[in-house]
């Protein structure tokens, strides 16, 4: 049993206190908290936001909870809206842009990244594919 | 890389089609899918349906969705309204009673639970606290 409070452990999505601060891409920031297993991302998206294509090793789920968008995995190009959840598995390159409106996308991971786990720019790899 | 195709890996959370269906209490059913190193539980709560006091070794972090409700973890008890995220840590007992108008939980766990990966009732734990 730890001995953590409920304080450190209940937050907001929309008006997160604390977490690691880091700029995915230009317009793609995110706020991010570290667990046992699970590392959480809340990425906040401007309209037409693009990230790199990338992949790493770790199992990602995303959560589109505001806004529309365009996930690319696997070779595919899928349209997200409202509600939408995918899963990436481990090493599938991945990208998203957001839509006109923007989007609102929480991704979990899970084991954590280290790239994560400190404040940084972009998406923490060197699996880029321009 | 995995051959998955995207129409196995995206799902919607308020339509999801598929998933392993489980009765966690009265009033509270959810629909389950599973991935490598994390679990995702669908959880929706009929207004004041309340789900008994248990634990797990595996880490769970909860989203609420929809609605509001009263999370007891670890010995303290707080009020959680939509957008509210927790985690859980492995081991710590744990309950939730939805507010008046229910509750929509996203619950996710690292790694799976294995009670959960087949169809059933209750929360497939004997750490029962009444």
């Amino acid at each position: 049993m730890t001995s953590e409070l409920a304080k450190d452990l209940f937050f907001n999505l929309f008006n997160p206190k604390g977490g690691i601060k880091r700029i995915l891409a230009e317009g793609m920031e995110t706020t991010i908290f570290v667990g046992e297993n699970v590392m959480v991302s809340l990425v906040r998206c401007q309209p037409h936001a693009r990230g790199e294509m990338h992949a790493h090793p770790q199992e990602q789920w995303g959560v589109l909870m505001e806004g529309s968008g365009t996930r690319m995995q696997g070779g595919e190009t899928i349209e997200v809206g409202k509600g939408d959840i995918w899963r990436t598995p481990g090493n599938v390159r991945h990208s998203f842009e957001a839509g006109p409106e923007g989007a609102f996308i929480l991704d979990i991971f899970s084991p954590p990244r280290d790239e994560y786990r400190k404040e940084g720019h972009g998406f923490g790899t060197k699996d880029r594919v321009d």
